[in-house]
């Protein structure tokens, strides 16, 4: 195989070599946590050091801090009723574990549109915070930064208007937690969620943060133990989350430099495109934007046959988010946006992170040169 | 640190070389299973791979298995009404994860109970059926094995009477899938839990698996995603997915040969225990049991200062189940079979796994001999 070019960092992260590590010495650690012999008190200390790490990466405190399967389940266990009759409020470009509401029912759902930049529209929250309550407790759950766009959401407004109606926010920081600053307290956030493949932690772990122990845990999602404090039952993935911990202190550690790198190279690749084809389009480039993301269309492209061309020049890309299933969905982000299905279906995503080199930018350049190329060859060729 | 004998297998089994060899491998793949390009693919075809392990080691169809994180969360994801008015009937010596019940409301939970030889009583769950149904469809859990006595229970039999009047019966295999045979289809189950650590895979990974296509699957706990046919979303745990595989796989190989060898182990050691201290209650005994577990008492013996003085001499045991929170609590098993709370609360258990060997059943006795000669005078002592 040939050498290859990994620009998909939002849909998972390359392993840290410090989480790979980690995880490899917690394999050979047996013991569960749980036991109170010195296999299983081994286990334990290694969950207590990787959540006092998950802990500092937030701002919060490792009491805090319960481990998940990853980021859905978190939100899913975010995403709770406390009363019967709470409503839930997202914005259109949530995750989808997020649109589809976790544990509220559908008519409880309410949504809050974004602008053409990709930023949620905070008056419209804040009408619909006025309207949608009639006495009923709101909890809002807005993304820190779309996975798609990377498009970072103006949260800490967001928290105090939701704080005003004494409403309460979750954010899903899967996509800035490592990446750039996140600590719960500044966001405003009362529950966060945090996902380890991310950051460059392994998958299959995540973790729910809450603000304070002022706030109330939601419901377990998985009853009948007592891991987690009660919140999360079943013998805890310890390797899994001791390569997260590791990762988290890691990504800690290279943030700032990581971040000025990321954003340098991705602003090159931008120019570039922009400057070889002037008609490419740059979504939510009017907004704050996460580092290392860029989605983008040149029209008459399609993106997935950008995407399976770009692959099988040894570049890996996205078209938009990383489809579940395997089959190619519109982004609901885009639509969200207004921008036309037909540009849309073009949107390539490129993430980076921090093993990214320029050179695999310019491999990604010397590909989509190739690519536009013989598309456009091509589609001459149909017009005659 | 002294050399350790670990005799804890039902808390949580080593590590298979197997195992450790898939995760590594798995660790170093880089690519979300949902992405398209070669790097998602090949995360895909670890996945692909070990579920044709894991449908094997059951007697399953690889499309009829559903990865989750662990038996707990299969456990909660079987545990689903499909209508309002449906009942949940489990056992009395269920698995915490069981007995909480899943998604069923707290009244819609009905036991029952087992004879003093730990074995589910057949007639009563007839009974329970006709009486309590009403019209109402019932979901029936019964474990294959307990996980403290590691008495087998007459799951066969109990489907019979189950799928007589229409129920559907989930059957926890965590602790016999690997161990004794657990062919899904003999067994007679409809939904059938495994978890990966109990048979040497990692941690945070266990399956729900259906017998067939003709068993609609629960509703997902964790929505959102397509992955896993729309069953569980989020991104998959592809290393220790890929472990449990290689577990599964090495499980099925050797599951005839350890099973012998680890009864006769497990045997000799009761009865060395029965010659030398002639008091000893070995619990379950009276029943089919799985190969490697005994949970005994010595009167006079307290299981919490035994753990701990088996601790010290370098010997890994467990009180009961391994009680998540680290405190430890009287067993609700034992009381289910009658036993008095007094000799419960001396209850030893040794569970024992394809690495064991006749120098650590050598290591237990030495170091209980002495711990009984230690206990003996303490007592003797204090009442003089």
């Amino acid at each position: 195989m040939t050498e290859r070019t990994y620009l998909d960092w939002n849909a998972t992260a390359p392993l840290r070599p410090e989480a790979r590590a980690a995880v490899i010495a917690a394999l050979d650690a047996v013991g569960n946590p749980s036991s109170v012999h010195a296999e299983g008190r081994a286990a334990r200390r290694l969950i207590d050091e990787a959540r006092r790490r998950v802990a500092a990466l937030v701002g919060a405190e490792p009491a805090d801090v319960v481990f998940t399967s990853g980021g859905s389940e978190a939100n899913a266990t975010a995403l709770c009723p406390r009363a019967a009759a709470d409503v839930l409020l997202v914005s259109t470009i949530e995750h989808p574990s997020v649109l589809a509401g976790g544990r509220f029912r559908t008519d409880a759902l309410r949504t809050v549109p974004v602008g053409a930049d990709g930023v949620i529209d905070l008056a419209a929250l804040e009408r619909q915070l006025a309207a949608g309550r009639d006495g009923r407790r709101v909890l809002v759950s807005l993304m820190h930064a779309n996975n798609e766009t990377g498009v970072v959401q103006p949260v800490a407004a967001a928290a105090a208007i939701v704080h005003a109606v004494g409403g309460l926010l979750h954010v899903d920081a899967v996509q800035t937690a490592g990446r750039i600053p996140c600590d719960i307290s500044a966001l405003g956030a009362d529950l966060l969620t945090v996902s380890g493949h991310k950051l460059g932690g392994p998958k299959g772990v995540g973790a729910l943060v809450r603000r304070s122990e002022a706030i109330t845990w939601p419901e377990p999602l998985i009853r009948g133990g007592g891991q987690e404090r009660g919140s999360r039952a079943g013998t805890e993935n310890v390797a899994a989350i001791a390569g997260f911990g590791a990762a988290a202190a890691a990504a800690t550690r290279s943030l700032p430099a990581d971040g000025l790198r990321l954003a340098a190279l991705r602003d090159r690749l931008e120019a570039q495109l922009k400057a070889e084809f002037p008609q490419t389009v740059i979504f939510g480039a009017a907004a704050e934007r996460l580092p290392n993301t860029t989605l983008f269309a040149l029209p008459r492209i399609n993106a997935e046959t950008a995407v399976i061309g770009l692959d099988l020049a040894g570049v890996a890309v996205s078209s938009g988010a990383a489809c579940s299933s395997g089959k190619v969905a519109a982004s609901h982000v885009l639509a969200a946006m207004g921008v036309p299905g037909a540009l849309a279906r073009g949107a390539v995503r490129m993430s980076l992170g921090y093993a990214t080199e320029e050179v695999d930018i310019e491999r990604f350049l010397v590909a989509w040169r190739a690519l536009a190329e013989t598309l456009s060859k091509e589609s001459r060729g149909m017009a005659a």
